[in-house]
């Protein structure tokens, strides 16, 4: 009915994207996909990630690691659906390397940019719909949950990362969504939908 | 009792450069390392690389886990070590990505290079031995191994990469020491050993 469209789900560690995302992919026919791990190899390189072992990858590599993921994903899953017609949701996107191997790492951004430019070759989310959770909802679900190496970076990257994402999204209004979660799951995932019909995606 | 240097060994699959790297850096007692998997990370790295599995595996994400090794193999092997005052010699290095991922794979050059400037943070080997083998020897020592996702990639790609190499020696011929590869081991490593010599290299 409308033509496909490129959507990213962004947000900190326990804001509740993932479960909007596949929400929202749901109610509209959508190919749900992730970054990073959202391919075989993306999983291989996921793992590597988030391995707590890896405490001295450093930011660089960690930084070209996301991009071949990203690279990869692209090539195998958004670009093949997008030129298939399908609407493609997915739970982060180079706008998450951008807030932790960018704002959250301190690189350069102009430089991660640049990088991730080439690794998608030139094609980004339309749309992002940012999930912005008060603090202390993302602290209590952080506490019940076994940290993985990003979890467990500690708070003064996570503020970082969450300014980098307000930043981002303050910057260029015409494709991010910022999403206040408060209230109930289906609450949100109302506001989603209603802030994505009226940027004109299928709803 | 000479300062430390970064020196790179390069060649084909099956050109004998690993033996050759081990036989030079034992005879002055300088590091010796390797791209990829000269880390714990790069071992990871380097068997998403290798897999033969992985032969959907794209370009620009092959760049960039080559990038992603060498970043961290810089940081935590390469830079190190000079700063302690150590030669390096390394069994490939970031011109092994420009012959494999850029000749071989047909990536644009510059891009491939701009890339790696930021993963290696502009640290590049100060002298490369290339072992220019000839094709018969290595199409006959290729014939006896187990071949890994690059060994079989082709003869045209094969032919772009040593292209690639041969270019990039004629194109910086300050920085690069050819050996033809022929006689025994031990002749080819008293050509090298000769070759740094005169280059101002510990021998």
């Amino acid at each position: 009915m409308s033509r496909p469209r490129y959507i990213a789900f962004e947000g900190a560690e326990g804001c509740g994207k993932s479960t909007q995302a596949a929400k929202y992919a749901e109610s509209i026919g959508a190919v749900l996909t992730r970054e990073t791990g959202g391919t075989d190899i993306g999983s291989r390189l996921r793992e590597i990630l988030h391995d707590t072992a890896n405490d001295h990858l450093t930011p660089r590599a960690e930084a070209l690691i996301a991009a071949a993921d990203r690279a990869q994903h692209i090539a195998e899953v958004v670009r093949p659906a997008l030129d298939a017609g399908k609407t493609i949701v997915s739970d982060r996107s180079v706008f998450s390397t951008l807030a932790y191997q960018g704002y959250g790492r301190q690189q350069d951004i102009d430089e991660v940019r640049k990088l991730n430019e080439w690794a998608t070759d030139g094609l980004w989310p339309e749309v992002v719909v940012f999930i912005d959770t008060p603090d202390e909802v993302i602290a209590e679900r952080m506490s019940r949950r076994k940290l993985d190496r990003f979890e467990a970076a500690g708070d003064a990257f996570h503020e970082r990362v969450i300014d980098g994402f307000r930043t981002m999204a303050a910057a260029d209004a015409d494709r991010w969504i910022t999403v206040a979660a408060v209230g109930s799951i289906s609450d949100v995932a109302e506001q989603i939908r209603d802030a994505l019909a009226a940027r004109g995606s299928a709803s």
